[in-house]
Order: structure tokens, then sequence, then C-alpha cells
């Protein structure tokens, strides 16, 4: 019997089930592993995606709420969410969020896992710390999304800037997945051109560009109450990067020696998770951003997360 | 320049939105266009979708709350729902969503439109219907979904039962997509095997698979508020097929002259809509069934839609 | 480390480099082993398929000439080819393939290859059991792909004469693939219609469309000297349906009791190779030609491959 | 009627009939039309891609040997090869080739043909020129293939020297499709990062990397007689890009005033063809390089192909 590619989603609401409903679609795996503290809710994804299994262009086996089938698992996406309870800073939702780590992450581990962990979970950070702290898993295999979404955000405003495909802008977001992130404008390329060399650049309001890319998230969030298409095209491209060993460099959330801190920036995803880091060079200016980005979520941390894994 | 594949979705709720993102994701055409009379949900549901740009496989373009778009769709997915307001059964969801077709529809005629329709909006026959007739669409050019995915949970439940592939197992479920809804046990194949010939069907028991059937649409109704998934590959698949021109069989609610009325029942879809029915040789108990389900769309069609209509 | 999905082909000619490029397109596997006993053949085929890299959808790590690859690797594709030696009758170009079988099995298992083989060879039956014989794998994990491109090519002749989706016609071709073969007519359906009940069959010349699809072999043939895309769709998607668990059934040549000798006949694949055979109830006619189809693949492996296997 | 999206492909030698597999195994249009002056040839490859409509994952209409179907399409793939005919120098296919553009575009523009026309003939750069005078097009609307599969060598040979995935090396390989082509590092990066702030590339030896680039060509050549994988999934990107509107940049052969002759250097394509060029700050040494490689295929096109075209 072959082994087949496993994927597991712990938390079904709407990133999570939009995250599964595109790797049914894509046929990233093999066999998807629905968790959620929402038994019925749980039970009903898994239901829905099964309806796909006739129309789909691949087979996916689907299966819900069985901790034990996730002890063989690739990957594993950490998706609880908050969206009713959560106030305007993503660092608030945490009390809540912390508690799914607690409550999941130790069935999850008891199973005997040893694959990747992927968190999507707020605030992201600190949440992906607390995963790896929790689980015990090496810091390579669990890492968070990170500015994976707020980078292809930036994408999509300057693909609007030069009326070009969002696939061929280039560059990082960098840090905290939330108010303190920042666009590392010297990554910042178009078509492979950096952009302080790209004609027209010289009249760009960079703060205005900033202000739409963040604003961006907010308008999703008001008008729909949540979102989850762009995340979820994150997350299953990371999906696939560790399932396929792509050795890819994504903005995930990963743990830096040089700030004892998860924070988003580049690295390589592969097979193992993140193999390595990617050597940027950022400016002056764009590396103190990042120290105080990386201290803002340390703190979080450090006065949130570590005392709760004490108790 | 040349003409691109232009889609329509005119209401993004929970189904409009979910086959938005599997059309995205599968790529299934250049151009797609979101309306709906949440102005800010559906400019939400566009750039969430748009943040999905940098990540897919394919680009789409994606615009919304711009009906002029719509003059030259190839296809207006109609998808206006009432989840909120909607009772135990579909029928009664008609006095709200019939006003969704008098609204949207005229909009979308006064394009200059000339592509096809396809609804899922319940209740499904009779809204196709309305949507012919306020549309003054050639019948064959507006159909619903029917019992699309009603067939899907019957080939979900088929394939667990003899633990093959769901796309292995053919057949119909035939009638309203609703309570008087059936499955053609004769249509039903297993790998191309009539059911009647494939072992073990002796002790199958009909009545039990029946139940099973319609209770998955309860269970995930209930688990999660809506069902999205299934419906939304239905969908996916259905545009494809008119985008390519594909000539293949979907069980999708569209006008019998016999009936006169639109009724669930497989039809060849192609790039000018339903081309040609198929010829089912059912039973005369089948028969009977369907007699009674075109009935009763057809009473209800009378009592509530037409009347309206002619307001 | 993940495991990942790994699939070698053994002989990369017209058909293993044409179903090489259809895998690494389709993203189908993550580890792609090609052996061929032409050094620079097999190289180049690996270099040019890697100058896809930067340009699939997917990514594929490509490796030649290394049987220790496959020592876990999930399926193995053997095919290899004689077209310049070939003469008119598949059966003849059997002296120079089953060399390739004594030569590269033995390799092969050598490494402690314990997946599944699915041959292309010609004579395909023939090699299929010599395969099994020589490998001393399961007669489950051992199969040709039989008729699998005669029952496209009858799907192909049937959506002509019908004008609709070839993916809407059922059935299936059985037998050798070779002269003996024939469409087993009661098994053909369209739109899940069975061919005798759908209108117009009256009137149809199955003699004459019998014709019509072996044609197609020759026509190809005779025209650019060989066919690689059509079968190099069928081994795509049975390899497929091996690395996702499909259970999904495909007109095969697997190992029959009744017969005691591999012949085309629709089984399901799955993970372990072919799980099940499925229960046809041929007439008496098509029982018949079975018969002497299978008599026929049994005398000449009896009487060529057997003896060499003993040598 | 929907207008589907249509591509034509004249010539369907090695490298024709792997991108006529590819863009059907892709879906990527909804009309494949071939062409060759080998009638039987086309036809048979036209036969032996129907034999996978059984199989896709999308459905594809394919036709052969009819020019009048082209009078609509979007794209054609000018292909015409010269494998057995060709000398060590691209240069020297000429005289055959040319021949094959005085036969076939005069057909082709007598259809009424308006759309876009991508060359992969070789000598690459001047017979796209050479296909732009004789078809009369616009010269956005002509374009060659030019150094994409160059460019692709170049990000397979740096992705092994940095074991990253290829899809994240950027960076163009520029001028003639040819001898005179060179990599222009200075728009060479890894992961966004310019190759020069890359670590250990102090250590890069530059010139051995050239080596290695140009080495794969002819390592695939001399190893199967021809190249196919690598340039069909550059074609079908361009192709895609066409049909999807896209926007996106690709090393193709196109006009350049500058230097009144056609060129490889990095282009936006979209619907209309190439929509601008991408504003490159080479190096001075860069420029010489790119200057000497314009004059060669200036000269070659003055030489050979105007005077011909004069005829």
């Amino acid at each position: 019997m072959i082994l087949m590619n496993k994927v597991g989603i712990i938390g079904v609401g709407h990133v999570g089930s939009a995250a599964a409903h595109e790797i049914v679609v894509r046929g990233l795996c093999h066999h998807l592993v629905l968790i959620d503290d929402r038994d019925a809710k749980a039970k009903a994804e898994c239901l829905d995606l099964k309806d796909m299994g006739a129309q789909t262009l691949s087979h996916t086996k689907i299966s819900a709420q069985d901790y034990s089938l996730l002890s063989d698992a690739d990957v594993v996406i950490f998706s609880t969410g908050a969206v009713d309870r959560q106030g305007p800073d993503r660092m608030q939702e945490l009390n809540w969020t912390k508690q799914t780590v607690y409550d999941a992450i130790p069935k999850l581990m008891a199973t005997g896992f040893n694959g990747v962990i992927v968190s999507i979970t707020n605030p992201c950070d600190v949440i992906a710390a607390l995963i790896q702290k929790v689980s015990g898993l090496p810091k390579n295999r669990v890492f968070g999304t990170g500015t994976s979404l707020d980078t292809a955000r930036m994408k999509r405003v300057l693909s609007q800037t030069f009326n070009v495909n969002p696939k061929n802008i280039g560059g990082y977001v960098l840090g905290e997945h939330g108010d303190s992130q920042f666009t590392a404008w010297s990554t910042v390329s178009v078509a492979g051109i950096p952009l302080a060399e790209y004609p027209g650049t010289a009249d760009l309001d960079l703060a205005q560009l900033t202000k739409e890319i963040s604003a961006g998230g907010w308008a999703v969030h008001s008008g729909k109450g949540y979102t989850c298409y762009g995340i979820s095209s994150c997350v299953s491209n990371i999906v696939k990067a560790i399932l396929t060993d792509e050795v890819g460099a994504f903005p995930v959330s990963t743990y830096s020696d040089r700030y004892d801190t998860y924070i988003g920036r580049p690295a390589y995803i592969a097979g193992s998770g993140v193999v390595k880091p990617l050597p940027l060079n950022l400016t002056i200016d764009e590396r103190t951003q990042l120290d105080q980005s990386a201290a803002k979520i340390r703190k979080s941390f450090l006065e949130n997360a570590v005392v709760q894994a004490a108790q």
C-alpha cells in the first residue's frame, strides 16, 4: 500500500474551510482530515466537501474529527479562529486563541505526529511561537503564514499601480502579521527590475501605497466580516511547497535567533518545513522597523503566552 | 484584442462566493464579475479574491458591482440566497428570492446580455423558470442546477456502499430540487454496470439509501448553516461545459415540453446552453414520480411566480 | 522529511517520454526517475524535462539512470519499445521486448522495489504476465495498460457518432491489446443510457464502427510512425489512480484465474494495484470472443515467454 | 453560441506536437487546429491527441489541416522545423525554414486571421522578423519565443547551484536565440535577492555557469536528436498569457526600434501580443553584448530573409 500525502486542518471556520475547499479543488493531497471543537460543524464541512467527490479532477479522501488519523500526517494547518470574539487588534484575540493551542496541540502530539505545522491563527506570530513551545517540535517544523497575505496584498496594489500581473511583482512585507508590519521597499521589484530603477517610481507615494495595502485587509473585513480566499491561496501554496519538497521562498513567520522570537520574513520551505531563511539586505530604516516589530511580538509572547504555557 | 471568457455571478452569499473561489482556483474563465445587492459585501468578496492574484496558477481579472460588464458575458450564475429568511421547505424561500429575480434580471438584460444563465437560487426549478420568463431568453439558454447536487450526494452514498470512487457511479436523481425528488434507480450504474446486475445489490435497502442521500443535505445544513462546496463543484463543472462547448450530460433543471415546466433531468450542456435532453427509459414507477414532481413544481410556479411576473 | 510520491519510467522512447512529459505537466508525482538502456537518451529526456522546471505549475524532481532511486518508488511504468524492429503484429515484437524484461526487471527488484508495475510494452498482455513472473511480485501489483487505449478509441468514435463528449461514453474494449480484441457492446452506454436503448442505435452499423475503432490506431501509426499521446493520457490516469488510492475502474490487462492468463478487462485500481475485477455480464457471443482472445494470449505466453523465463 | 479560445499550430514536428500535447493536457484552449505540410503527419497527430479525449480533465476540440479554421484563431504557434536538415548553427537552418514562412503565412493571412503569432522556428529571431514582414501584421502581434528556453536553462542551472526551486530564480538571457546570446547577470536574482548580494556568489564562476547553461541545450540535442519539452512549457505559458490577457513578462524575440531588428529581451505579453518592453538597466558590458547580438541578427536578416521576401 502506498503512503499517501495527508494533510490535517485543525479549526474549520471561515479560513480553515476555504483552505480545505481549495486543497480539494487543486487535489493537493490524497487524504484530508478536518478537526474542530464544534463537532457538528467539522462533520458538516467534511460532508459538504465529500459531496464534491464526483465532480473533482482528482480523488481526495476526506475524514473528520479523528485525531488519530493525524499520526502520519505530513502537514497540519492550524486555523482556529475567533471571529466573533475579536476586538480591533489581532493581539486581543490572543486570550481566546491561545486556549485552542493548549487544547488541540497536546492531542495532536499524543498521536505521535511528526510532520510540519503551519499556523494561520491570530495573532499569527505569537501563536506560531506558542505552538512550537507546546508541541516541542523542532523550530523549523512549526511556522506561521506570517506576512504571506500582507505580501499578496502588496503585490495586488503594485500590480494595479503598474498595470502588470501580480505574479510579476516581487518583494516582501516583513514583521508582525499585524500593525507593526511594513513593506520592505528595497526588496520590491517589477518583472525582476528593482522598484527604484523602474520608470515612474520617482512619482510613487510609498506612504499612500502602504495605506492602500493595509486598507485592503480592513475593506474585506468590514464588507464580509472576515477574510478567507487570499489567505487560503497562500496556505495552499505553502502546503504544496512542503508536500513537493519545493525549496521555495515564502514570507512566513519563523523563529529568528537574532530576535529570539517568531517573526514574518522570507524563508525557504521544503519537505521538512523551513530549511533556511533568506539573506535579506535591508536598509537601515527597514532594519529598525523589523527590530521594532520583533520587539512588539516578543513582548506580547512573554507577557501572555509563556505564562499560560507554564500553568 | 482577444475575446476573453467572461462569467458573472449575481449573488455572492455562501454559494456564490464559494463558486467564485473555485472558478478562480481552477482558472475556468478570464474575467469574473461579481454582483450583489449588498455593495460592501460584493466589493469585499472581489478584493478577497483579488488577493489570490499572486498565488493562483492562472490569471483571472475580477470586477465587482458593474452590470455593464455583463453585456458580453458568456455565462451568468444566478445565486441570490435567503439563508436567514428560509423556512423548512425550499418553496417557502420563494417569496424572497423571486424578488431578487425581478430586481436583477431586468438590469442584466438591459446590458444587452446574450449568454447563458445558470441559476442555483432556490426553489431552483421555479426560479429558473421565472428567470426565463423575466429575461425573455430562449428556454435552452436558461437552466437551473436542478438535481446536480442531489445526484452528487447519491454518488457519494453509493460510492461508500460499494467502496469505489464516486466518479465511478453513474445515474441521476430526477425531479424537483426539493422534497419530491427521487433517485431513478434504473439509471444507476457502478463502473458502467447497471445497479441491478452488480453483485450484492440484492441485499441493498434502496429506501435506506434514499434516506441517507437526503439526510446528507440536512446534516450539512444543520452543522454549518448552509451548503456551499458540493454545489460549487457542480456549478463550476457546468460553467466549464458551457465555456468549452463540451456537449456533456448534467442533471439540470430545464424546460420540459411534456410537463410545461422546468424540472431536474439530465440534459446535454454546450456553448449555447442546453442542446438536447437525454432520452431516459424510466420505469413506470419512476415516470409516476417524475409526473408528480413536475406537477408540484408547476403548481408552485403558477400560484406564485407567474402572478408576480404579471404585476 | 516527508515521503514523496515517486514514479519510475523504464524505457523512455516515444511513449515513455510522452508519459513523463504529461506526468510533469500535471504534477502527478513529486519525484520522477527515468531509466533507459540508451544512457544518453535517458539523460537527454531528463534534462529536457528539467528545463520545464521554471515554467510548470507544480514542482517535480527528475532523475535519470539510477535504479537505486526506484527502491521506494510507488509506481514503475514499464515502457520499453521496439518501434524500429516491429512487424505487422504486436506479437512479433515479443522477441525483442521480452529481452528488455529479462534485463530490467531483475535490476528493479534488486533495489528492494515493492510498489506497483504498470506495463505498456507490447505485446501488452504477454509482457505484463512475463513481468509478473520475472519480478515475483503479487499478481495484483503488476498489470498492463491492456485495452485502455482501445477503449479510449472506442469512446472517440462513439462520441463522434452521437455528437457528445467522449467522457460521456461508457463501456469497455476487452481482450488482447491486439487483433483479437473486441468492443463489448453490451457494456457500452451514452451518458449512462445503455447503447441498445439510445435513440438512433437501430441504424448503427457496429461492424463499421469496429473497423473505425481499429483503423484509428493504424492511421496514427502510419502517419507519425508510432502512437504516444492517447496512451500517455491513459497511463497518467492509471498512475494517478494508484497514487491517490482512487479505487477507479480501468480496462487493464490483469491476471484472470478463469483463463490463467493476463487479459484486458476492467478492474478497480487503487494504491495497492488491482484491488478487484469488475463483475461484467457479457453476452454469450462476447464471452466466446473473450475466451478466444484469452486462448491466443495464453498460447503466445506459453510458447514464447515462459520458455525464456526458464532459461 | 460562445466564442471559444482557438489556437493554431503550424508545423507539428517534435516541438509543435509536444506543445499540442501540453496545451491539451492543460486545457489551455477550447479548439486546437493543427497544420503541417505533411498531411498524414498532421492528421495522425490530431487523431493521437483526440484519443486523449476521454481521459483529459478539460474538453478540447481538435482539428487538422484546415487553414480556414484559423480565421478567428486567437493565437497561432509557428513551429515548422528542420531537424534532419539542420547544420551546427541555427542560422544555417534558415534556407529551409524561411521557405516554410513564404508557404504558410500567406495562407494564414488569406483566411482573415487577425490574432497573435508566436514563432518557435529557428533561427528564431530572423524567422519572427520575417513572419512579421510577410504577414503584414503589426509588430506587437508577431514575436518569437526568443530566449525563453535559454532563460529556463539559466534558471535550471542556478537552481542547482543554490539548491532552490527554479521558479525562485529571476533574470533573463538576452539577445539572439543562438550563439551570441548571453545571461544578463545584472538581472539575475535568487528569491528576489540580486545575485550580487546573495551569499556565496563571490565564489561563483560565471563563465563556468554560462558554459553549463549552453551545454544543456547540446546535451539534450545529442542525446535525443532534438529538444521539445522545455520549449513546449515556455510556449504554453506564453499562449496562456495571451489568452488570459495576463500582462506578464517573458523573454521573447520582439521588435526593437533601437536596433531595427527582432531580438530576445523581456516584454510584457497580453491579449494583443507584446504590450510593452521591460525597461532593463543593463551594465555597459551587457549593453555591448546586446548590441553585438542585435547586429548579428540584423545582418542575417538583411542578407537572407529580406532578399527572399522581395522575390
